[in-house]
């Protein structure tokens, strides 16, 4: 079932590692099917050189249950599923822990929109979540990862800002498929890799001017963009 | 119509890539026609492996409409326009979001000329602009950034200092043509990179001698130039 | 003899070639033989490119007099020898000067578990070595670089945290076997550049949170071990 | 003439790219004749990708003349002829603008020797030279340029630290060949790597032990070597 997702899926996670965001089998991507009842996800633990669509896992959304496939799920599944369940315009999810975003992540800051590059992809900064607690990491890890990361998104619109830094993990990324998700995934990196660097060069710098990244988000986003090929 | 100017615009673009300037779709370069009444350049947003010299856009310099070419040309086309207009030894214009360099426009500090790598291709620091203002962001956004560029090299021979840092957002360079463009770009991040570890060793480290900047400059331009093949 | 041990252990230098850790002939990996009688190991100073898995070098475990080979084994080969003698559960050794690890060795700083990329194959902080003195330099060099590695794994599971900063030199990793050896080198030089990358954002961070560490440990390692394929 | 110089030293410069330590057309190899009346040298400016053995130019060490070739020899010509002039175990020079060896050359930091890759290849720091006078630079700035490298290394021997950084512009490299030369280069650009991510880590770390700076560099130079190969 779901070929075509499969593939896309497949290759959303292999374009991570062309993108230079994996090390080892770090990272995974997934894709949901247009009944929002499905998601196909990477296997757990297999290199990426071997990756096949075929090796793909679907799992089911409301029970959480392999639907298909013969190996099992990433482990951070239950994190990707929370987000399909509660995000409604999401249709694809990335996690990687690509270095400088996760980099973020460890020192437990939130990335700030210090240029158009950031405002092109993220409408503001890049939240941190809260750490989990004891009892939080202690039962259903994976599922309460997907809770804190909603908690920093209250009110908020997660397709504004399509990625989150995990306290103390690494980053996730989202979109409308899992394609959209590895671009975010992998602009997300570039910013944490300029946001580092222009914090070495001034390190009391704030965001950008309110009015400049608005220009820039709307420019690629919403009714008014004019980046790219209609 | 302009087809070698084609194929060397497109080239110049995928140069970019090859010398890893650019992540996701990022980026443009373009090039002037020989009586400077037409410029080509990348169309928008469009990605970078299936690019070819027949999807580049011809704009027409005066009236800023397109001349030729079924994509929408780079968001960044009015800014191209005006250094053209303005540059008039400039015959190639090549804007990235390379990851030193920006990370200089976003802490909005002009890069100086600290050692002899610089000095070979900038004859003097590279200049920050002034932030843009609300009102100039809010209308003719891509055209105002022409201006502020402009502002930034009032005085000054924009072909002896071949780049800016456009405070907030990233680089541009420029040259005698598409290629020379490109090669400003490249040179460009190869300096900030060393400017910010060089500033990390020595922070308050000032520019090289005026005479050695002298000396590698006119090395490699003007009457006196000995550097390469005659 | 030990054919396929040699085609593991070429492998194993080839990988880390591969994952970008080794710069000029730096570095060196080995296995050990089932009955612990025999280590493989890389030649001294032989160029990659043109490695074989016939130029690997077989050595007596207890002796330290090379069984088989026309070469000379590394000149690390004392170090592997002793930690194969003393860590029991260890088949493989990889040292290299991985440059993001080798800070951390040469600031003589321990690496600490900022995240869970770190807790995913290190149980606590990857420990630094106490410097040699002068006459354990002078005589059995290596051995005495294999003796220090020893003292910094006092009453430690050296399996638990599968690595070492040997102060002013450079990490060495290991695990089951080569492979695991070359993999836990990968995730050391990993976690060591975002290390610094954090420590560049929060200059005063401390580790994760102990039921963080253990948590991502034990998803990986050990009877509860949930990641990958069974 | 010369032409198995010219293949070596052709592959010395591609060598460098390969390695990732030029940019653009910056850097340059040469070698010299066993006579050592001849060197050959890369021409100046031209592409690597288009770079042939028959493209080398030889010079005449005593007048500087180009013996042969029909493009003009590298402009640092001038550097490397002195260095062969008076450095007289020396065959071959590198001069790069690698970006690490440059940041310290810029910063008018010598490098120290924070550890064992550094002691396997130079015997105590690689020195900084004094900037260059006005005078130096407006005549015969190249051979002068050669000069203060030599002053730098009065009452040294150049063979045990085969590098330098030249303050406000780059670092040279030398050895017993070109090929030699190339490896010094990379080896200075990987030290000066890990060197100023180790001041990062501590900026007020003193060198290594004497004791281990000594057994390093003799278990590769000197009589009783014993790395690699005999």
């Amino acid at each position: 079932m779901l070929e075509p997702l499969k593939e896309q899926v497949c290759q959303a996670n292999l374009d991570l590692v062309s993108a230079g965001l994996v090390t080892l089998t770090w990272g995974n991507a997934s894709g949901l099917s247009d009944d929002r009842r499905l998601m196909v996800i990477k296997p757990s633990g297999v290199p990426y050189d071997r990756m096949r669509p075929s090796h793909m896992v679907v799992v089911d959304i409301q029970s959480g249950r392999v639907a298909e496939g013969d190996l099992k799920p990433s482990s951070d599944t239950a994190t990707h599923r929370l987000l399909y369940q509660r995000f409604e315009a999401v249709g694809g999810v990335t996690h990687t822990h690509s270095p400088k975003a996760t980099a973020f992540a460890q020192a437990r800051r939130a990335l700030p929109a210090f240029g158009t590059t950031h405002a092109d992809h993220f409408y503001g900064p890049v939240p941190v979540t809260r750490p989990l607690t004891a009892a939080e990491i202690d039962q259903a890890y994976e599922h309460n990862t997907g809770e804190v990361i909603l908690e920093a998104f209250t009110g908020a619109d997660p397709m504004a800002v399509p990625a989150v830094l995990v306290a103390g993990h690494a980053p996730f990324a989202w979109g409308a498929d899992a394609a959209e998700s590895v671009k975010n995934a992998i602009a997300l990196e570039a910013c944490a890799a300029m946001a580092l660097d222009s914090l070495l060069l001034q390190p009391d710098l704030g965001p950008v001017e309110p009015y400049l990244l608005d220009k820039h988000y709307r420019r690629k986003h919403g009714p008014d963009a004019y980046y790219g090929q209609s």
